[in-house]
């Protein structure tokens, strides 16, 4: 070893040379290449050299300023910590009610509702389409009635509430203004989001109705109506999360997700909105995957690339239009059904990356989810993997605490570089619509899929308890089930609506949505008088079907 | 807000005037002062400002360079992971015999034995001493044949075990070599650790037997014995994890390990040996407490501060005397009663801290130690926690890649100073023996744990589930039990040992060892011939009784 400096070598190439390869030629390494889950290849070792250029200010910067780098507000977890919000939805509003109410108990921050496919996809539970879903994904939601039912006893102006809710998203926001309003709550006073992030749905989730021109209507409708009716509202979370979970990569999720979020804002402008008037409001919804620093990485990335593309191409003159707020989930492919406790390792370790990340709000999954819906006990342990990190283990003392390691700003930039190449690609090809008309986000995300699965196969990538380390554990005793008593309650109230309302009023309300639909007007406030006269959310999605039409599948070829 | 740069702020002091002032007046902090278990105060933001005058090789170098700070391999994880090494010892030989496979096949990578408290403490299994603790805190062992049914087909040429063990240490090592060598496995290919760290059992863990001064004796003749005869063996494992687990905090857990570790290599270099001889094989054994990022500062300064003090205050020559080699374990303090799944969460974080530390070898505690010693089901969940940790998160991908990031090099600076001052202070005591004579570190660590515990009754320090979020929880169903049979078969065979082995020679053996220990000579082949003689362990333990005395409490006052 040639020591000049008195000890170690006095650059990487010095040690590369003396140090690291007689042991590499002797030893080897562990596997042929080492790359995060995007593919990005890690050096085995990153030093300030890797840095020449690095400019503190211009690339991260200081939190709550411009380009946000390090975090949206400048005092971050020490201000108040992440909103802890569980994803919640049972067989009935009721059921529902009581798990929001455990949740609240048990110190859980915010709700988050999760709807059933019925619901999502505008049939109401007596609808023949929703036969043997309702309650299977969440809670099923007619009428204003059902509505009331779910936050009875939660007071609206005291909690914020996210809802997963994309092709109905403005129906369900009137449902909640209408039950607001009941209790005496302005819809000024609301805080909240509604997913209502369409373009995913078609690229990846699947729970669209319409064609995307009315479909973007709805959209910018809402960020209008909000901005002037419902100003804390978060009027979309622009996600990243479901397409992630169909295998896109780190890279891949910020590209999509912000390609389609510059889809909304295109398409807001050229509605006539001023970028400022509704930018604010916008959000996001990421994964937490499994690869610790890339996801972080990511977090980071997506806070600088945002900021950028709202200064830069948009001209957004608020920092309020700058800033990329996100709520966070844990990735739910990576649960197993296999030896589910090795799932609350797996899922600790997301929520620390999201944390480190500086999310603004969490979901942490839970271990059974690979088989039912989560049952009250792992529900609270979901819960109390959010307060260990946030009181225990010190992650939220400071801001941006990774800041500055060689290795995480490098995945940082270069997670961003690629990320802009896909969006520049997308933007050739005349922005996300045109992209997904073609089939390209869903192409490029089926193939990161299969290029992992082949990994997994060929055991290249290790998932403990599936492709190695089995062993047989014994099956979880409890699994939350579906009482048919919840789903007969269910029926029986949309009975009662159907028979008990003004039925004419109720129908005088739907024949002028249609006028509305038909026109240009903005849908909400029609939305709003059709569900406060308890039309119901498959009456009113029937009247969009007729006047929008529906949407086939997209082809991935 | 001032943006002469066109967007942020041009430095910290800009930012903290114009972004994070107002924000603060307007709403304050979580708390009054965010600090680290060992009471190191955070800045709510660290920036390369702080870094000033910071030189890269200086501080940090590169992997398998002096100072170490990156690591004692070039390679690191990418090369081979760290051994997985559950510590495990149940109700007799063959019962942890038995979960010595089961963890081998569940794909552990090394052994490590708990020993019950009357092996630790010299008492055979049928001394009067020994009633009520046979098997319960480890596998008991009283002679050769104990030791040959522990490691029934387990050859020992294929594995490293690691014993924790101290006051008895020659003995356990002794009995290793004589099982080896049944078996036709020279003492020359033996891998592994004894812990043998009297010192610090004087400070917090308390099985010492003998007065300091012949307990230092057997320590540097097991030193100078393998250094001879069994040189892969780890001659002494210097251990802070007990004064941690006793409260002392993080920095001091640097600064006692390292001063009970500067007093061993100097008592070896009194007794004449040459300080690169024996200081290759010296290793250590740390805690991964809860705080993350102060954990992985404490490892990192762990090497830096060990290689300094062997380069500089003992001129050691040979790099592979300067590298600090530690085994690290979750901490068992933080383990709770309450809601015991919340431990899996813990035990994942401070795994987490481990590994980007940079750790040789792991133990995770088990969900269920709170309570008893861990079953089955609950080890497999610490295996899988590494398992999944070392697998599926990327944390192994790249060498220290927490370096460079301001925070935890700031972190990693302020514990390398507070040590190494507390170090000083006692020097100028004359070192941790006088120290130790005047109960200085026992009343500095009574200290801390007495914050602690203050902070904790305060809620200031919040243990989830504890002092806050407190919920009925079921308990654990399955605890591991001491079945009688076990026990009964532990006496059966001490008697049939006494009864069949030749007495003569056995008592041969230990007239001449208690020749030994009243001279000078090395202690290890005698106590070798002992054992292998079947004298039994209590039996050894009585002769140096006799020569040695034994020592009375250390007060802390």
């Amino acid at each position: 070893m040639s020591k000049s400096r008195g000890h170690g070598s006095d650059n990487k190439t010095e040690w590369s040379e003396s140090t690291l390869d007689p042991v590499l030629k002797r030893f080897g390494e562990r596997k042929e290449s080492f790359e995060t889950a995007s593919g990005i290849v890690e050096d085995i070792l990153y030093t300030p050299e890797e840095r020449d250029g690095f400019d503190y200010e211009d690339s991260l910067g200081y939190p709550g300023e411009y380009p946000y780098t390090r975090g949206v507000q400048p005092t971050m977890y020490r201000g108040r910590l992440w909103t802890m919000r569980q994803y919640a939805g049972l067989a009935s509003p009721e059921e529902s009610n009581r798990r929001y109410r455990y949740l609240l108990e048990q110190g859980q921050t915010g709700l988050s509702v999760a709807f059933d496919l019925p619901t999502q996809t505008g049939y109401d539970s007596d609808h023949p389409m929703a036969q043997g879903e309702i309650g299977r994904t969440g809670v099923p939601i007619s009428s204003l009635a059902d509505m009331e039912a779910l936050f009875e006893g939660i007071p609206l102006d005291r909690v914020s509430t996210s809802m997963t809710i994309n092709a109905t998203a403005s129906i369900l926001l009137a449902l909640y203004i209408a039950v607001a309003k009941k209790q005496g709550v302005g819809a000024e006073r609301l805080n909240g989001t509604i997913q209502n992030d369409i373009l995913k749905e078609y690229i990846a989730r699947g729970t669209y109705i319409y064609p995307p021109t009315p479909s973007m209507r709805l959209v910018t409708d809402t960020f209008a109506y909000c901005s002037d009716h419902v100003p804390r509202w978060n009027t979309i979370s622009i996600s990243g999360y479901h397409m992630a979970e169909a295998g896109a990569t780190a890279a891949q999720e910020l590209a999509f997700t912000f390609s389609n979020a510059i889809a909304y804002v295109r398409a807001a402008v050229d509605a006539g909105l001023d970028v400022d008037s509704f930018a604010p409001r916008l959000s996001f919804f990421f994964v937490a995957q499994s690869h610790l620093f890339e996801e972080v990485a990511k977090f980071r990335a997506a806070r600088r690339m945002w900021a950028k593309i709202m200064r830069e191409r948009f001209g957004a003159e608020s920092p309020r239009s700058w800033t990329c707020r996100f709520h966070t989930q844990t990735a739910g492919v990576t649960l197993t059904a296999q030896q589910p406790d090795n799932n609350v390792i797996r899922t600790t370790v997301q929520a620390l990356a999201a944390i480190l990340g500086g999310t603004q709000s969490l979901h942490v999954n839970s271990k059974d989810e690979a088989l039912a819906l989560p049952t009250e006990e792992s529900v609270q342990l979901s819960l109390r993997t959010q307060q260990v990190l946030a009181y225990e283990m010190g992650v939220a003392d400071t801001v941006d605490p990774l800041a500055g390691s060689y290795y995480v700003e490098s995945l940082t930039d270069q997670l961003e570089r690629r990320a802009f190449e896909y969006i520049e690609r997308i933007g050739e090809m005349g922005g996300a619509l045109s992209a997904l008309d073609r089939g390209y986000q869903i192409q490029e995300i089926h193939e990161s899929a299969f290029r992992h699965q082949r990994q997994v196969e060929s055991e290249e990538r290790v998932v403990v308890g599936v492709n190695r380390f089995q062993s047989p554990t014994p099956p979880i005793e409890r699994l939350q089930a579906i009482e048919r008593a919840e789903t007969e309650r269910q029926l029986a109230r949309l009975a009662s609506v159907k028979r008990d309302r003004d039925d004419s009023a109720a129908r005088a309300t739907l024949a002028r949505l249609e006028d509305v639909a038909r026109g240009s007007e903005n849908t909400m406030p029609a939305i709003l008088e059709a569900v406060e006269a308890y039309a119901t959310l498959g009456e009113i999605s029937d009247v969009f079907r007729g006047v929008f039409g529906e949407q086939r599948e997209f082809s991935p070829f």
